[in-house]
């Protein structure tokens, strides 16, 4: 089996790792720094880990893309795959410890005002003491109970919020950090006693606008919301609407319908809102990285092997 | 006993909480917002909670001073009080929850470059992303295993550091958050092998620049400090020095030695310095106001009983 590498992120000590799982498993691996360097020769690799997307909607050799992301929602479209037996692996796993260091992060940052008092900073300015919220005592929903939603629901634990309700479409999730996980369907219940909502969500049908105006109104007055899953998920408009009216205390999103967000978006002057451009989840540290890799050598090892792929995305699902 | 209440913080609430601790010892209170406010009838008061300063100073009457900060170090020059007997409490017991959920947001904003992102997003810019550190696998240094250190270690316990390591006068604390607990004359030995170091000392003789231009030199390249206490902890000039010649990777300061700090101060512009306006312990988290409240109404009970306060100040140590 050939396997093509495509990645800018990893150094010596990730692709040593993959060069040992490629040996042990019989491969040949090669690493491209983009998917412009492939080269004519390499058409007939099977294996493809890294951004392999023009490779796979072209090239019917391929039986495994494997990618370092957690969402796959650009490889939906009809199309993607030139070989329709591809299997297709995410990289939902690697992301929960940095993605909920964010999630702490900018809540904090809102909940304490740190944002008011770090611009005035940047001003010389010693600004007087602003209203505090804290995640004690805090009633918290997290809309997504996978591996990014339960590292937050552990370290917000520590925090000795009231409650922590974990909501997904299976209602199950045996994470202690959980005081009790619900249905989607039991969503519109929960929002009105939700202080503060993190959202973790992957861009599928079912999540399009899954924060609509109307559940947007639903929150109760002084709410926070984190969106770290995708943009689709949430009316940006409506929003804007009712963090400008102060029905909001402020909301923190990192993914966002558009990216790179438009320089005239509405949403860089809205109040009390913090933006972080799509950077919860990157691959500049080094633990993520790793788990990222080691992920993808564990499936190695199955796919050379025959056995069933550990992170196999369901594409009726997406995700 | 007449007791003074003086503080523009408390709300009905609390107010009504000091009323029936009041009235179960059989005292009488005044409320007041500031010590100007204090008639000449009230100079026969015995016991004042809030910051009675000048009363302190000039009235031979008071036989007790309940202050709400932790801190009283502008409490220890000689003639502070013009009864000598007069018993000091602090408010030190408040502060750990909101202080602690401080420590971690500057903490996180720091090693996730936050504020860098933030600042771009004032300018509309999606910046690019940045290297980023992570709690897991940090090995922390707390200096002060107080109610505030105690907070942080348990919240950051919950973000898998690879160590906490306590350090304190006695070398001793129970609390299972710290992987071990040492001696502060060790701290040289510790200082090398910290790469957050979180320092939440009150300001006494012994802890007046404990972090020296000599200590700074000896954290690791890329270290990072978090600042709580007093300013007068660290030699400002030193840090400023290790930041912008890029030994520590980031430092946030609560605390300074002179506040507010001065506009021409070199700290504003210092690179990697993230300022805040002494507020993480302020008074405006319910949590905070009300624990407070609460553990002047614990002593109250005791003092009018005759038993030992327990949050008693010991004026030759300053905390």
């Amino acid at each position: 089996m050939k396997i093509l590498v495509i990645s800018s992120a990893l150094k010596d000590k990730q692709k040593a790792l993959i060069e040992a799982a490629a040996l042990k498993t019989g491969s040949e691996v090669y690493f491209f720094r983009s998917e412009n360097e492939i080269t004519a020769e390499m058409q007939d690799a099977e294996i493809i880990y890294g951004f392999g997307v023009n490779y796979a909607r072209t090239n019917k050799n391929l039986k495994w893309l494997c990618v370092p992301s957690a969402g796959v929602d650009y490889l939906m479209k009809p199309g993607s795959f030139a070989n329709e037996e591809c299997l297709l692996t995410n990289s939902a796993g690697a992301y929960g410890v940095t993605i909920a260091e964010h999630i702490i992060a900018v809540a904090l940052m809102m909940m304490r005002n740190i944002t008011d008092y770090y611009a005035g900073s940047l001003n010389r300015k010693w600004s007087l003491p602003k209203p505090q919220k804290s995640l004690k005592d805090c009633k918290i929903t997290i809309l997504g109970t996978g591996d990014i939603g339960t590292n937050f629901a552990r370290r917000a634990k520590a925090f000795e919020p009231k409650s922590i309700t974990g909501i997904c479409r299976s209602g199950k999730c045996d994470d202690i950090a959980f005081d009790r996980v619900m249905k989607v369907d039991e969503l519109d219940k929960i929002l009105p006693e939700t202080e503060l909502l993190v959202m973790s969500l992957p861009a599928t049908k079912e999540t399009e606008n899954i924060l609509s105006k109307e559940r947007i109104a639903l929150l109760p007055e002084g709410a926070y919301i984190v969106n770290v899953g995708r943009g689709s998920a949430i009316d940006e408009e409506a929003l804007s609407d009712a963090l400008d009216g102060g029905r909001l205390a402020g909301a923190a999103l990192d993914v966002f319908r558009t990216e790179p967000l438009p320089e005239n978006s509405r949403l860089w002057t809205t109040k009390n809102l913090l933006i972080t451009p799509h950077v919860a989840g990157n691959l500049t540290l080094e633990h993520t990285l790793n788990r990222n890799v080691e992920m993808f050598c564990e499936d190695l090892v199955n796919f050379i092997s025959g056995k069933e792929l550990k992170h196999l995305v369901d594409k009726k699902n997406g995700y």
